[in-house]
C-alpha cells in the first residue's frame, strides 16, 4: 500500500570516533524514504534549498521515491553538524533550519491517499498541518524531539492524540511523561492517544506497548558504529515499509516491524550518510532479517 | 544435578531513591543460592564472622541450600554499603570484607563431586583455590568485578582459562578486552578460554556467545527497581539453578536459562534485600517465564 514521509532532507557534516563526513546528505526524512524504499515505493513531502543536489534526487527517484511533494524553495537546504564522542553521544555543533523553518507541508492531491503515513521529527505544528489534509482511514506515525517537547507541549499533545503509532527514543518517552522507568513512561504514552508505542533503545533495541500486548526486541548486533546519524529514522523507514507492504498494522506485522526496522537501523550505522543502505539489496536485508531470528530464538 | 556456590554471604547496607536498608542479608553467594534454591537444592562454600545471624542461616537451610562449607570464623562477616543515584548507578561508601579478607576455600569432601559450579566474584586466587579442589568434569562457570581485572590480572586470566562459562557485565567485558564495542569484546572473550560468555546488560538484556551461536534476549521489564542489589546474583541464580536442574549446559537449555536468569533478577530488583524473592514460589517464576515468552514472541 501507499506510504508517505513527510519532513526534511539535510545536508549534515559529521565527526566521529571513525573519521569526518562534510555536507553528506542527511535529514530525517531521507534516512526514512530510503530505508523504507527495500519495501516499495515511497512519495516524499518537504523543503529543499536551491543547492539542493540533482545527484541526491536521482539517489531516491531511482529507488522509486516520489518526489512529487519535494518544494524547492529560495535558499540553504537544512544543515546539521554534530560529534560524537567515544560513547556515541551526539553534540550538536550547528543547526541551520534554512528552508526548513516555519515550513507547512502542501500535501501534493495525488498523495492525499497515502494509505501508511510518516510524520519524521518537525515541529509539531507542521505535523498537524500534514495530518489535516489527509483521508482519515490512513495509518499515521510521528517522531519527535526534546526541543517541542519542552517547547511546543500543547501542540505535541495534539498530534499525540490524532496519530496511531508514536515512534520515540527512550529519553523522549521519560520526557513526555516525567517518567524515569521507561516501562512507566511507554505504558503511561498510551494514555496521550496512540494505539501503539514504540520506543528505540539504540544498541539496546526497541519496546513495543499497545493496549493488548507488550513486545520486547533486541538490537541487531553491530561490530563498529561508524555514524549513528539516522538509525532511528532508518529504523522508523523499515518499520513503516514492511508495514506499507504488507498493508496491515496488527500485532503480528507490528513486532516482524520491529526487527525489520532493527535491520535497516543496522546497516545505517555501519557507515557514514546513507552509504550503509546505498551497498545493499533487499537480499541482504532479508538475510540478516533471519540471522536476527536465530540470534533471538528460543526453545520455549 | 548437583549445584555448588563459592562465594561469601555479606551484610549491606543499602540506600536508594526508594528508601534505605540497615545491615540487611545480602552477599554474592547468598543472592545467588535463594535465586538457584527454586530450581533445586544448593551447596554453598564461603566465610561467615561469628555476627551471622542464626535466622539467616535458617532461611538458606529452609530453601534446601547446604551450609555444610559455610565456615565460621573470628570477626565480622564480609559488610557492603552502597549509594544508588536517581539512575541507579552504585556509589560503593564502605567496604569491609573481616573475614573474607584473604579467605581461602576449603571445598568440603561430600562436595567436590558437585557437577555444576558457580564461582562468585571473589579475588581471582580464591576462585583457582576452589577450581583445583573440584572433579574436573563439573560445568565451571566464574564472576568477577573492575577490581580484579586492574589489579590480579594474571591470576584472572588464569580463572578464565580454566571455566566453562564467565558471567560478566557490560562494563567488566569491555574492561578485560579493551574493546569499546560490546559485540567485539563479548566474542573476544571466548579467545580467554571459556566455552560461553554472558553479558549482562542490566535492564538492556543479556547477550551470550559461544563459537558456534549468539544469543540476545531483552530483560523481563520492571516497572519500578527498589534495590538493584543482588541483581546479577540472582540472574546467575536462575542459569546455573535451571541448568543444574535439567542437568545439561547445551545451546538450547542456556537460551532458556538466559530467560530464567532475567526472571530472578526481575524478582529480586523489586524489594530490598532478598525480600523479592522470599515472597515468590516456583510457580510465580514459571509465569513469569511464560510471559516473558509472549513478551518476545514474534511469528517469524
Amino acid at each position: 500500500m501507499t506510504l508517505l514521509a513527510v519532513g526534511s532532507p539535510a545536508y549534515d557534516t559529521i565527526e566521529t570516533p571513525s573519521g569526518r563526513a562534510e555536507d553528506v546528505l542527511g535529514g530525517a526524512a531521507t534516512y526514512f524514504a530510503y530505508a523504507a524504499s527495500f519495501f516499495g515505493p515511497v512519495r516524499l513531502v518537504g523543503p529543499v534549498g536551491t543547492d539542493f543536489r540533482d545527484a541526491d534526487r536521482a539517489l531516491l527517484t531511482d529507488r522509486d521515491v516520489d518526489l512529487a511533494g519535494l518544494t524547492t524553495k529560495p535558499g540553504e537546504t537544512f544543515r546539521w553538524s554534530v560529534r560524537y564522542g567515544k560513547d556515541l553521544k551526539a553534540t550538536t555543533l550547528e543547526t541551520h533550519l534554512n528552508v526548513f523553518d516555519g515550513y507547512l507541508p502542501e500535501i501534493p492531491k495525488t498523495f492525499r491517499d497515502s494509505r501508511f503515513v510518516f510524520l519524521a521529527n518537525s515541529a509539531p505544528a507542521m505535523q498537524l498541518r500534514a495530518l489535516e489534509q489527509l483521508a482519515s482511514e490512513s495509518f499515521t506515525v510521528m517522531d519527535s524531539m526534546d526541543l517541542w517537547i519542552e517547547e511546543q507541549r500543547t501542540d505535541l499533545e495534539r498530534v499525540l492524540r490524532r496519530v496511531d503509532m508514536v515512534i520515540l527514543n527512550d529519553e523522549e518517552a521519560r520526557a513526555i511523561t516525567g517518567q524515569s522507568s521507561l516501562i512507566k513512561a511507554g505504558r503511561e504514552l498510551l494514555n496521550f492517544g496512540p494505539s501503539f508505542v514504540m520506543v528505540k533503545k539504540g544498541e539496546h533495541g526497541t519496546f513495543l506497548w499497545s493496549r493488548g500486548f507488550f513486545f520486547a526486541a533486541p538490537a541487531y548486533p553491530v561490530d563498529t558504529v561508524v555514524d549513528p546519524t539516522g538509525a532511528g529514522d532508518s529504523f522508523a523507514g523499515g518499520v513503516m515499509g514492511y508495514l506499507a507492504r504488507a498493508g496491515i498494522a496488527d500485532e503480528q506485522h507490528l513486532r516482524r516491524a520491529v526487527i525489520y526496522g532493527s535491520v535497516l537501523a543496522s546497516f545505517c550505522v555501519e557507515e557514514f550518510s546513507l552509504e550503509g543502505l546505498k551497498r545493499i539489496s533487499r537480499a541482504e536485508v532479508d538475510a540478516r532479517y533471519q540471522e536476527f531470528l536465530r540470534f533471538t530464538a528460543h526453545p520455549g
